[in-house]
């Protein structure tokens, strides 16, 4: 079959900054499927890829207390990690902008539970913000909230520190709470905060959180890592009963190995954010401003709708909000398979317009 | 890294008919893989080759009519469409045999249903099985049975033919009745059925099935298809909240594309039929006799529970039940994958074994 | 047995405002219990008062085309009706103070729905502010809002008038959306709004809702009126899998056929009304403020805290909210049991202590 | 208004032995109902008849060690206590006959759990038959079973003596399974039981039961009480969450309160069990054969269709099942407000009718 796309002409002509999974898998990824194609495996996680990915994953975090398994999305991630902690009247705690609460279609309360949300300037969760939700819930007629839900890097770009993670670790652990973190772009807020932040550290900070495979190189997958001893039992059943055991496990065992030797993951990341640095000076140089002061590889440019309406000529990107009567904020995310001459002509295109 | 995996050297000897899931995926789908990575597509099943994929399976199907949807596997395809026909009082009938009611760890109840199942011989539900269901569901003490599940091949190797099927059909029109086949190994049905039933004649006598790529030389995916008009309104709603619409949902529709381009998907499931046929009769000519007369890629032979135990030692397989006190059945499956000079070994070595 | 409880001295001096629930029926309903107690009748709503009191529903309301079913308490009534009427992925828009959102430990979510809220000043949804809600969610990666809860009176003791009602009706009529009253206070909105609405204007202006009997008279029940075509059938099958199909409905049938006959439903709301009508008066008179308008049962004055402790000493009232360092509002509810004395005596006892 | 029933002159003449919920309740509570019925009181089960209808439960169990609930009915009853103790991929073994599985229209799935289903002559559960259960459920590809749901008496009148929850206490123990008993006949098979079976053994035999009210006397209402430590905490968000905490929750434990006092709920359950056996040996000394050997206030005689055709002219009952071409089985239920002369005159009608 010919892959050559019959695609309308000006389709071919435009570049997309919509998202970090336009592209496929990185090459070593493919070479990997290639090499071990044929070998017989066990089924649903039991092979050896995936035993092995866990175990290099272990390394990395230098934490062999933790449990590891391999699933396909981070909706399915977030909705078998929700469901299996919390009681029936138990509730989860996210920011508004949070993932699960406003780009899942409900999946956690298809599950059985409600999302208390509170209201930020970044898409950040702090101690004080939570504390406001125990506040509010206090009898048997409300929910009682048990998991804190946070994203790093949050979907509006921003990222949070290890201090910052200290605080809600310690918040948490006072007010019995449990601490999830999304990291469907954690490689991105890891890249990010540098030195700062490890694997390691998030291990012991964290209840539970996942590591994006699907915005960072990898095909599909997520590598969801189970810290607390408390929610570790059973965690398959869970997996199975929400149509995440994969009969063909190893696809995913073997993606995080590719992607956990050498560094990999993180090198992505780093070109990733570097690029999105890039999109972001060359605005600002422009004179534009930016509706978050993004670090990671999601950009939200200030532009005037005239310019957008051009812009979206050779480029697609998402409009993301209305900032006043002539000009909205749009979302620009960069990943490894970014081309860099495309990023070029992006911040080369926005000035002739500007000075138009 | 070295994927020559430091396995024992017992388990290097073994080869393996536990199922048709051992290996990754056909050679051509790897290649397509690599020929479209870096091809900017659009994310969640709206990229290119679902759309072609989609309009492959139509042609393939005679039948502009249906609605094509692919997921990574069975259970999310059965807990996806079955919770989204129900009203929540509504049950859905089932072999007791069936994968819903024994193998998905409740995921059907987990969406809020009751599976009523019924026992049978052949793993085969019957218009009088389903009357039977029907006439203990009176009134709205009870629930009210509406969708009829069923699987081809069954989970225990049988075929529905086409006037058993057609049967059903009417049956579930007359008694308002939706009717789901469960087509994780539909390959092995349609190829044991020979030209008798095609997928064009499937698309006109269930409501919705699915097609299983991960069973039949797929890496991963299975295409839910909705013929049912009143069924498909709203359906990627249903996918996302089940965490079903994968961010690169191109890795779904480039496999089915090329696994229904020159009749590939017929091909891989004729052969693994065959080898299974050959298991059967060599099995056969030794003496022993088979739980069931299955003709797909199944093959469930009773053996001295002696003999089962040396075959252990050099091939892989399921206990399926025991018969009496010495002898049990055991489950071989066979695949396009699957290494016929395995097969011819194991008939050898069956023979071996018996002359002894 | 005797049932001189024996409380502590300080609680039998207590006169209690905190709610419309604190005492037990109508006279006229323990009567009618009293009278039909040995007659035979059938069970699960299906006997003769329950059928009598469908009918004289229905004549009060001038509309046959309704079904009425009844049910034990409001949020068994609010979760059946928004669970049969909702597809897994869709749901109900509230204001942030519905009781849904905050009063029912996640009911809704817990039969699989989200809840998407609009904060508001009175606790009052405006078509507008649906509006919002709809411009939020656009596709498949979020829940599609199906259904609109209001509550009338509001759970802050607000009432919507009939201009109100129709403006909701034909906005969620033209933007396809269901209209449903919570009415666990309706008697009171009903009084409130005198001459300008009725049962029967209700029936025609939303798509279902409630008749609350717990808090107007009844010992237990509230009559879920489904006005909609569309969502009438199978309900009693909704009922009996939230356990809401009592044994003996006759319970719940005989006590709204007392209710309504000779108008005492709404003559006991009207009592409860008037009472709290004089509570406000009197406490304006003193110069203090109200934190909400309410024309209904549920008074909301704001008091300085030393106040508020004087009066704990001898009556039992919540406190609402904190509205600055030294003042908070408290709630106060009368209902057709309040003892007109006990009016008298806290604006009296307040009056003392304004002055003091 | 006047509660002479404008019924058809038919149904006045028949006497209904439908089942134990045809009256209201026993004279004693309705005149407890008028006794208190101005008091003021807390609501959702915090009231003085509430407080102390649990500690006479305690006493009468002798031991203070069980927290006690109140509800309005027995689905509502199981779901609560089921979905509070279960995991999402856990489930619960029932008999095939168990209410749970047959009649509650999936109340149990619809709070996502699976029933593992036994098939028994008896309606009753044993080791054996659970060992079977277990046995089938070995990884995680199937729901865990985790708790096992009897009913005394069965939903076929039969009753488990000492012995036998004795036996099925320690298998459970032993199999870290969880027992709970549906009480909603408790009265008839304590009764049965004579002196052998008190509530203080039952709350050390069995992790939950409940006390059926509806069907020995109570207008409505049925206690739970929880006696295994580990199932008690949060029960009331459980309760609320399912619409079963009633704002007059005083209804319920005032009922509770006077059929505890002096003896009463077991008096009651006497005389239905006593009224059953006169009818049992008054239709055995016609020659009459029954479906269960039941001791308790439900009797299952097999008729020819000819005289159940005959007595169906002047009396209610339920039939239950075909035996052979001509014959069928029915049920009779008695209770403690059924007419002895009404029992007498079956008798007397059947022997007439067989001596045609």
């Amino acid at each position: 079959m010919n892959y050559k796309m019959a695609t309308k002409a000006d389709r071919n002509e435009i570049y997309s900054f919509k998202n970090d999974y336009s592209e496929g898998a990185h090459p070593n990824i493919l070479k990997a499927l290639l090499e071990t194609n044929l070998q017989q495996q066990l089924g649903y996680g039991e092979d050896e890829y995936c035993l092995r990915a866990m175990e290099l994953l272990k390394e990395k975090m230098q934490n062999t207390d933790v449990d590891i398994h391999f699933v396909s999305g981070g909706t399915q991630a977030n909705l078998i990690v929700i469901a299996s902690v919390l009681r029936p009247f138990e509730s989860v705690i996210a920011a508004s902008t949070g993932h699960i609460n406003v780009h899942e279609t409900g999946a956690i309360e298809a599950t059985g539970h409600k999302v208390n949300t509170v209201d930020t300037c970044d898409g950040k969760l702090t101690p004080a913000a939570i504390r406001t939700v125990l506040n509010q819930h206090t009898d048997e007629h409300m929910v009682k909230p048990r998991l804190v839900y946070i994203s790093n890097t949050t979907e509006i770009g921003t990222v949070y520190n290890r201090t910052e993670l200290e605080e809600l670790h310690s918040f948490c652990k006072a007010n019995k709470l449990l601490l999830f973190l999304d990291g469907a772009r954690l490689g991105s807020a890891l890249a990010a905060l540098k030195e700062e932040l490890t694997l390691a550290d998030l291990s012991r900070l964290v209840d539970a959180f996942y590591i994006g495979g699907t915005k960072n190189g990898a095909l599909i997958g997520e590598a969801i890592v189970l810290c607390n001893e408390e929610i570790k039992d059973s965690f398959r059943f869970n997996m199975k009963q929400r149509g995440a055991l994969l009969a063909k496990g190893r696809l995913l065992g073997l993606q995080f190995l590719e992607l956990f030797k050498d560094n990999l993951f993180l090198e992505l990341a780093q070109r990733a954010n570097s690029l999105a640095a890039k999109l972001t000076s060359g605005i600002k140089e422009q004179g534009y401003e930016l509706l978050t002061d993004s670090t990671s590889n999601q950009v939200f440019p200030i532009f005037p709708d005239k310019i957008i309406e051009e812009l979206h000529k050779k480029y697609a990107f998402y409009l993301w909000s209305r900032m006043d009567e002539n000009s909205s904020s749009v979302r620009l995310v960069t990943s490894w398979a970014t081309d860099e001459a495309a990023v070029d002509a992006f911040i080369r295109d926005l000035g002739d317009l500007t000075r138009k």
